[in-house]
């Protein structure tokens, strides 16, 4: 089986952890008999520093006639005084998101065995465990309805964002969720703000009509305000969390934070064709970029995403998992994931990758 | 002096804990000389079952004639099948807001000493404390922005809202929000998404030109999507939040959760007249109305806020304040602020209200 992958490492620790995920990549390749040819491309502020905006048209041609993209982060401080739409993140991502249609955003978050203590939670809350993904919706909404804009003068000049979402969108991004739920624990809950927004009772009527198709999926609907503070009395309570993209935005971003190791978390977000871009969870950590103490796990996993819903690889991405799992269980862990007295132990981004790698 | 107070119990738990904020009120009018003429309306459910609507005509003439409304709590399972616009919570709150143009919204929560171990977060986190205001836009945004609706048909019909802010509206909140900090640990964190909205970046502009009056309170701006992850982290490195609406009702809600005491926080929505409405931030907690169990405090303290935002009498307020302190530092609580172990000691909302009312 020979694929193609753009790989857009991007900056801070992008380049050093997609580095091990590649070495992981290898071993998967030899096991399983798989051909991935590799193309690098500039990204985020690398790209504006050689080519003057964060998304170049050689990038994205390069993404066009690739199977997948393997993201790494983008941007830090030396880009940040630059307007909102040429910043790397935004100016890479959502032309990224909109271009190959990604409308599905899959972030599942879990807390790991033995790192509960990592949780911001309490300890009766966090040793109970949790085991989430977020299905978010990332080509509708708020992010890209028009109209979008200013209009008038002094003090009533006034900014609008449009919050857009058909039934169509709406469907297909829902019936992911359940698709996911069923192979979970059977439930979905449907993230809205429905006692105020038009497209969230929209929204809410769309999901009920799909959950019609999977009466062995539970469904229930909770307001964006009461998920937050859910999440924080029971998060073991949700399985599947179906989110429209401005809420999937926050309340990805708070169950992440809830396990307390946004190194390990990975992204996928894929479009109706199994093109996917895949990336970890976290942002760049310019403050800790260059140092080799970056975690790599999350990009690690992120290329596990990648195998199984754009290469339909599933045993290879299985292998990827377990891999990591292996050096988790044993304890084998990057500096952030270690209580303060046992830094010493703590493995570099190589180390991390080379045991990974031999794991496969 | 004299005032009017249009009360407004509600449904629920609501009419109990009022019970108690009257009767603390009484005391206070007592000590300070105050005479306060009190009217009380059918509101929410309550009104739904008496009048066919959740803020009736005549609730919405009697408020008009006051100086300020107490308000209970609204909504309740038997109402939950209506439509959204029906609701007692959208039905009530949300024209009385517009119609008050009750912009402002401060939500205070902190995290008492002695109750650390209610929040939901890992004990050295909250060993830190924290004590922060939410200053949340409450009559712009999304909420009320125009068009909102639906058209279409089919898969292809779709729902639409309009999230939309002046200058003029940005403004008069982020001017309260430095007055606020200015009283207190002189920072302001601005909560906006201004990596995609249109409307965060006029946000941004604005609140940057507000801060130039206050040179003495530190300014930070923060994606709403960090902001949740931030909260959970460092909660104890906020002090002053300022929101606009949809931000504001899902961090303010994440904050109250924070403390895991609900029942003691309570919030002002005022406008530029002084006129304000006082509600606990709970809800109606239909699971336990009727029982005698629930923790007045929050509706006392929401009697404390009405005098010190509307009819000025900061005295008072304070003496409420205290009084209410006193009740927790001397462990005087009702069940849900205590351990399992020590919930026969548990104070009834009757003995609560007593013993702050004797404390006046
Ligand atoms: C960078 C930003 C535009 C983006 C978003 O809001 O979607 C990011 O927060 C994310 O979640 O991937
Ligand atoms: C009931 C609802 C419309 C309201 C809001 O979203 O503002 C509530 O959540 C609140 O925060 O007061």
């Amino acid at each position: 089986m020979s694929y193609k992958v753009a790989v857009l490492a991007g900056d801070g620790i992008g380049p050093e952890v997609m580095a091990e995920a590649r070495k992981v990549l290898v071993e998967v390749e030899k096991r399983f008999g798989l051909d991935i040819e590799y193309s690098e491309y500039d990204v985020g502020g690398a790209a504006i520093d050689n080519h003057g905006c964060p998304l170049p048209e050689a990038t994205l041609k390069g993404c066009d006639q690739a199977d997948a993209i393997l993201f790494g982060s983008v941007g830090g401080p030396k880009w940040q005084h630059l307007p909102p739409d040429s910043q790397p993140e935004r100016g890479a991502l959502l032309p990224l998101r909109g271009h190959f249609q990604l409308f599905c955003n899959l972030r599942p978050a879990k807390l790991h065995d033995g790192l509960e203590a990592l949780s911001p939670l309490r300890a009766d809350i966090s040793s109970q465990g949790f085991d989430v993904v977020c299905v978010r919706e990332l080509t509708g909404g708020i992010y890209f309805g028009k109209p979008k804009g200013r209009q008038g003068e002094g003090e009533t000049e006034e900014a609008f964002d449009t919050m857009r979402y058909s039934r169509r969108e709406i469907r297909r991004i829902a019936k992911i969720a359940f698709e996911t739920a069923r192979l979970r624990k059977q439930k979905v809950t449907s993230i809205d703000k429905a006692n105020v927004l038009a497209c969230s009772v929209l929204w809410r009527e769309v999901v009920e009509e799909v959950a019609k198709d999977y009466p062995d999926v539970t469904l229930e609907h909770m307001y964006i305000d009461n998920a937050t503070m859910q999440l924080l009395r029971r998060p073991f309570d949700f399985d599947v969390v179906l989110c429209s993209n401005l809420f999937g935005d926050i309340l990805s971003d708070e169950i992440a934070m809830l396990t307390g190791s946004m190194g390990l978390l990975s992204s996928a977000s894929i479009n109706g064709s199994g093109f996917g871009l895949y990336e970890p969870a976290g942002g760049s950590a310019p403050d800790i970029a260059g140092k080799g103490i970056a975690n790599p796990v999350a990009q690690i996993l992120s290329a596990a995403l990648m195998l199984r819903y754009s290469l339909q690889q599933e045993d290879a991405a299985c292998a990827i998992e377990r891999a990591v799992g292996k050096a988790l269980a044993e304890g084998f862990l990057t500096g952030e994931l270690l209580p303060a007295a046992q830094r010493d132990q703590a493995k570099t981004t190589k180390q991390m990758g080379d045991f990974i790698a031999n794991a496969i």
